[in-house]
């Protein structure tokens, strides 16, 4: 019989995710499956939380990954903290601040919506005047907006939030492991992200946290969690305590992925990650400057691993990354949405962010343009 | 630093899932990560809809793997067909029955149900009496009870339906790949499985199959699926058609697994699977008699995958099971909710379902007793 697997040819992951995955972090996803209650899998998940918490600079004790792609992690995180007819507001500058708004008004949240042009960053001043106005349950926004490359001032939006009992909710899909987290410091309630970002380990998993205070608004909730799966009150039971509930079979594989790409941030050393981050983004931006190609975003509030560049005049966008794939085996991303067609967006997440894949692609683009 | 992976033993998994996995599922899993929207990924995703048609005995176009674990394949069944106020007839005899219950309840549908002894299975003729009293949106049944071991007569209820407009909800988590289903021929109008049982993958993935019938109450609801992630309307864009829209990143190297998982039972042949489940049940029931131990499940109703058998007199259920696991690398489940402490539940599923691992098992249990 003819195997649909064979082969699979190495690709330099350059788009918006997922990104190129270390070997060691392949290696580990083919290790023994071994059960979901066996105390060697338990060690494993404990040691999972205690990565996490150091990442994202939390004591929270409810940090976990969702056994779900990055969007579970979105669902988890509203479908546990919103109740019917919560007033929530939604910061939108992308896709992703725009399927938040899905998620929360498809539960019964009141959505208000602060709105900003695609490219640019959220206000922080025209945040913090709507909540003059009105007071919400949930204040959310997207750190890293992968739809754009822009930046959101998380650090700022956080400090307008401290002192009230608004919880803050903060997407971090993309920014995860690429640059710095501060739940604590920040105010941050509740954050989600995924696997296959900067973490460079495949897709399937949703690494989120919840505070104290987060955590106590989903336990005095007046109605069960409308979500068995996503039900935090249960999954709790089984990532904590001495007995380990059965909820649902962990993704036990998966997770052996996830605990060593965090391994390999955390031997690197998150720093230096951050860095190398950021000097391939710029060594990427000078050598697209070179073939003139030129930012959508300004650089005040660009993203290091997610870069939107302008399609340049009389290059045919599919066609461009078509060839690529093809002949160059490189994989960059289109636009979405009122960008498509007029942007590429170009990763630099994790593994992903070396001089190495940066060249080859500056040279794979002079060939192709 | 030192790595809480290393070493991960391998360990016969002869409890109610996760079950042992061939070498070639864990290479799968390890093969490189490529984009979700690569055209060589497409066809692994055309590739593995078409194992599943195959195996689920059906031409339903919505038959795919869900990115999550079996039981966000129940949630995914239930969030997409439910509306508030449906009701729903749930036939109980074990756990997952129950969790059926949970699950549809939170979803505001208006749950009967017919319960029946755990260890026993749904007795049609009851069945039809209720379905003679009341009509109901959704029927739902669980085939192969997890918690007990019990087969349920699932081609028996669904002939009840025939002709009506009720829909027929079936969860195959345990069944799917240890013995036959034909959708088609029951009339099964919704299916969900997991991959660790007796496909022997590891968990993480929800197979599951809609009928045309069932898609087209989906399409019809008067209010959005309230469940953005598992929402189908939006998911089948990205699993059938010519456009492929991007909705969440699909879990690249899981899938890669399932296929590889599906790829082995296809190529053993379906009915040869079938019949080494059997096999390796009855050599197991024969050599477990030998010791003393009983099964819970009547030899009419008994599953060949899951193997509920009676903790011997005097035996430390606790003890027990972890000597095997500790001294004889061998795992096998505990009872749940009443069972507990009752019985301990032996997994036979897909790989695992070998004589050498019965052999094992039998020579174990004869030391540790």
């Amino acid at each position: 019989m003819e195997n649909a697997l064979d082969p699979i040819e190495e690709i330099t992951l350059m788009g918006p995710g997922p990104s190129c995955v270390d070997s060691s972090v392949l290696a580990a996803l083919s290790k023994h499956t071994i059960g979901h209650l066996d105390p060697k899998f338990i060690g494993i998940m404990d040691a999972i939380k205690e990565q996490m918490k150091s990442l994202f600079h939390t004591d929270n004790q409810l940090t976990i990954p969702v056994s779900g792609t990055g969007s579970a992690g979105m669902e988890t995180c509203f479908v546990n903290l919103v109740e019917k007819g919560d007033p929530v507001l939604i910061l939108i500058n992308g896709v992703f601040g725009m399927r938040m708004q899905d998620v929360a008004t498809r539960l019964g949240a009141k959505v208000d919506t602060l709105n900003f042009e695609w490219g640019t960053p959220v206000v922080t001043e025209q945040v913090k005047q709507k909540l003059a106005e009105k007071s919400y349950i949930i204040v959310a926004v997207v750190h890293a907006e992968t739809s754009t490359g822009v930046k959101n001032p998380v650090a700022e939006i956080g400090e307008l939030l401290k002192g009230t009992d608004t919880l803050f909710l903060v997407d971090a899909v993309t920014s995860f492991g690429g640059m710095e987290i501060r739940l604590d410091d920040w105010g941050v309630d509740a954050i989600y992200s995924g696997t296959q970002k900067c973490l460079s380990c495949p897709p399937g998993l949703a690494p989120i946290s919840f505070s104290d205070r987060a955590v106590a608004k989903v336990k005095a909730r007046k109605t069960k969690v409308p979500n068995w799966y996503l039900d935090l009150t249960m999954i709790i039971n089984y990532w904590e305590g001495t007995t380990r509930a059965y909820h649902h079979t962990a993704p036990i594989n998966m997770l052996y992925g996830l605990y060593q790409a965090l391994f390999l941030i955390l031997e690197e050393g998150e720093d230096a990650v951050y860095r190398r981050h950021m000097e391939n983004h710029r060594a990427l931006v000078a050598g697209l400057d070179k073939l003139g190609i030129s930012m959508l975003v300004d650089e005040s509030c660009r993203l290091p691993m997610l870069n939107s560049v302008y399609i340049p005049d009389g290059a045919d966008d599919a066609a461009v990354r078509s060839a690529l794939l093809k002949e160059h085996k490189i994989e960059i991303g289109a636009g979405l949405g009122p960008l498509a067609g007029k942007i590429w967006r170009i990763g630099l997440m994790g593994h992903t962010a070396r001089p190495e894949n940066v060249e080859k692609l500056i040279l794979a683009l002079k060939a192709v343009l």
